[in-house]
């Protein structure tokens, strides 16, 4: 039986990104979006949903630059603190114990701390209801050997990303494989072949 | 230690979209995306990207319309099906054992087999890179009993979405609490308004 929910910002999962910046005088700041995801594979690029008050949109636009770091489960509270304060009343690294490093290749800081950072370069910005649609190219991404595979590729089960689940407010694990893509539909895919 | 991976297309998670349409005949077709995210919520909207050679973006044109089905892992296979068949060169629902449903508002299918749709319609289209980004406004959420709880929400353990691993090309699972939002960083933010 369905249900019609009406007009919903629901989508499972969505991903918990730290988004950093700097100010016009090299303050960093932080804060947590899950409005976002991949837009492009060449080049590679992010978007991301961030309302006009916030610091993080600011100086984005001074800069021209954000990175987007990957929150995990060993630093859960970490990336929780940076959604429930604010830019613009304290100075967010100020207060909590972690490094805001100077990115290689943007204007921006990346947190060491959190496992895996993408470097951003804004090509695009435009209005999306009452957010700001953030268009990101993905310059460098930054990650810590400890989440690498022996090819040193991105481990998802070493990385522990957490998403969100905007439904119940949850951050949820994603860690646990549970299939492998283009692959567990091709018995399907080649039936369909058979029948034509 | 740090590693510079370059410019790469990965994020975690990313999500499993399968992005139902019709064509100017009204045959239903679907496709499976993971570069997508919300961008806004009032009103609530969704963000896809797709090349223009897919069916799926033609269909969108003719249309102006779509829906974002949530694949979940008991549909994991169908779901990587509409991933790997493409839809310029068959029917993809007349090969599976899964029914195209007309959506309550836009002209577009949902998959009744899968727990969760969204009802789009487009609001913009802009090209980024070599992909367009399409921004739908969700006018409707349509979901199986089966994964709402007391209250009438989506209960993301009920729902096991699949989300998309870019990195290692995995399906993972995203059905498990680890934390709640906007709480488990509120010892850290009453650290630092105490600090002040």
């Amino acid at each position: 039986m369905k249900k019609n929910l009406g007009a919903k910002d629901i989508l499972f999962p969505t991903p918990v990104l730290i988004v950093g910046t700097y100010d016009k005088d090299g303050t960093p700041n932080a804060m947590n979006v899950a409005w976002g995801g991949l837009c492009s594979s060449k080049p590679p690029a992010i978007a991301i949903s961030i309302r006009t008050e916030r610091r993080t949109y600011l100086n984005i636009l001074e800069k021209n630059a954000f990175t987007v770091n990957i929150a995990s489960e060993a630093v859960m509270a970490e990336a929780d603190y940076f959604g429930v304060v604010s830019g613009n009343q304290v100075k967010k690294f100020d207060h909590i114990d972690l490094s805001a490093v100077k990115a290689n290749y943007v204007d921006a800081p990346y947190i060491a701390e959190l496992p895996l950072a993408l470097e951003c370069k804004v090509m695009q910005v435009i209005k999306v209801g009452q957010h700001m649609h953030v268009i990101g190219e993905i310059v460098n991404v930054i990650a810590d050997e400890t989440v690498l595979d022996e090819k040193g590729r991105v481990d998802v089960v070493k990385l522990k990303a957490i998403g969100y689940d905007p439904a119940g407010n949850h951050y949820i694990a994603t860690s646990e494989i549970v299939g492998d893509a283009f692959s567990v539909g091709l018995p399907l895919a080649e039936k369909a072949k058979n029948d034509i």
